[in-house]
């Protein structure tokens, strides 16, 4: 089984790789190969067993995509994107990496598999930025997509084609919806959503920490070792399950801030908690009224998509999988 | 007020320049000029008191909506489309006129417009084969799009990227999803969901028809005098009464075919009814079940857009409208 990752250098691609290279093998199947794909060059897992191939392009340019597909993977993530506060400052880079790049993509795959008896199972990370307020308190899995950003449409614009191509029989596509990953390793983020997990990654290392919004803020999270397992179950699961609804919102986990703060001082104690500075930013405030807060995902569920139930999971995942289990 | 419409051969645009001609004037400003746009020739209306242009032209040609737009009219109708029977049979072509015409469209548009004090109101015909079975009993305003079709597909990514473009300021596009116009005016049309106004328009011309399904089946419907008073109202409408949600289903009539000739019974008599032969086609009937029949249409109703409340009143319009009164 071969396999390309496009956005490999990205967080959730690096872990995906990571995983593969550690399982070798995908729903029951050795990997033969691993193409990783971004911007910049991805790294090798450490240990991995099979070939892999590191390749740094970009995407839209003419002919990139079809260099991509022409060895036929049997499965493609389709993980790489600008992200969006980028997409929403620099329209047209905006569109033409999450939109162009991904309608090229999509007619390589149409015309390199054309008359194959097998399609590549396509597994496009789409995002919870394709609704946009007001909302119903619960987000259910029919709710209209009317993104109130230019990433949010471009996901949702990739998610029909994705759907259209698949009924038509050209890939065998399955879009998911994931919500904010928490806690997102790596150095403090400025995205507007970055305080969610800076309040406990930086803490748990001995940092202090800012947060910007009150304790009742209610948010949608999923760890990325969850993120991880829903790309593994959209790659393998069996695609008649899924109908021609082949979008997803991805399950994960709704807590306010102040649960979140509660669930790290069941893991870590108070000494870490009082890391926290609050310090109440109204841009941040306003921006983050504006977003989904909590969703039902009965179809996820019902496929066997798996998210957290409990925030300390998702905090003691962290210290697992980032802190080798120690926490300053 | 300068005015383009593209489609203007097709019947609903045809209707809509006649309507202008009439008129002379749109929401209070007197028209100074139209540009009808088609694949082919269209006609200009009689006894207009405006300069009219015809241009034919092939809209995804490159420069060809840069060259559309370039005299800055005030109102854009984007009505041009391969109708969904060919876009699902020739998909490149499909994609082509409905997707990259669009995109080619709005792309000329925020260029043409860009420092402008005031961008244009656009106009964009969509449909509700945005929508894709299982339906609940009514569609609501807040369901999701999940075409059944590429036309659908394409309609669906027109009201992405309009409502997109709409938010960013570089246009002020109204998106609104027309019922099955029926009594449609013209010869019998094969698509399959032509006999919804074949049985209509036939046996009130004189001639025998032919109906393939059974007499429960339900669909949804407004007049051509409806489309075109919607395709009025859209285009005078505050925007700020529409928020960014920028696409609209539009008003109609759910009633079943039993309802149809109960409607034309009443208008025309026994005779007329007598000329429709029940020929049931599986065919035909497999296609009708997976479409929309009924709607809330709340949003639309609120902001002033007006459906017919009876299949009679349909039927008389067709009388008056297409037939100078006289039933054969």
């Amino acid at each position: 089984m071969k396999i390309l990752i496009l956005g490999g250098a990205g967080m959730v691609g690096r872990k995906l790789a990571e995983r593969l290279a550690k399982d070798g093998q995908l729903g029951g199947q050795a990997i033969s190969g691993l193409t990783l794909y971004d911007v910049v060059e991805a790294q090798k897992p450490a240990g991995v067993k099979f070939p892999v191939s590191v390749v740094a392009g970009d995407l839209p340019a003419p002919g990139e995509t079809d260099k991509l597909v022409a060895a036929k993977p049997d499965v493609i993530f389709h993980l790489a994107a600008i992200v969006s506060g980028e997409a929403e400052q620099d329209f047209d880079k905006g569109y033409r990496i999450n939109l162009t790049g991904t309608m090229n993509l999509f007619d390589s795959i149409r015309r390199a598999y054309d008359g194959a008896a097998k399609k590549p199972r396509v597994v496009f990370t789409s995002s919870i930025a394709v609704f946009g307020a007001p909302f119903p308190e619960k987000i259910p899995d029919e709710f209209f997509t009317t993104p109130l950003t230019s990433y949010g449409t471009q996901k949702a614009i990739g998610e029909l084609l994705l759907a259209d191509l698949t009924r038509k029989g050209m890939m065998d596509g399955v879009g998911i919806r994931l919500p904010t990953i928490c806690v997102r390793p790596g150095k403090p983020n400025k995205a507007a959503s970055g305080f969610f997990s800076n309040i406990m990654r930086e803490p748990l290392a001995g940092h202090e920490a800012v947060l910007p919004v009150s304790e009742d803020v209610m948010h949608w999270h999923a760890s990325p070792r969850a993120a991880v397992g829903f790309l593994l179950h959209a790659a393998t699961i069996d695609g008649a399950r899924l109908g021609a609804r082949r979008n997803l919102s991805m399950p994960g986990l709704a807590v306010t801030v102040g649960q979140q703060i509660e669930a790290l001082r069941k893991v870590a104690g108070e000494k870490v908690v009082k890391r926290i500075q609050r310090v109440p930013d109204p841009f941040v405030i306003e921006i983050v009224a504006g977003w989904p807060r909590n969703f039902e995902t009965k179809r996820a569920i019902g496929l066997g998509f798996k998210g957290e139930s409990s925030f300390e999971e998702i905090v003691r995942i962290h210290v697992e999988d980032e802190l080798g289990g120690k926490i300053a």
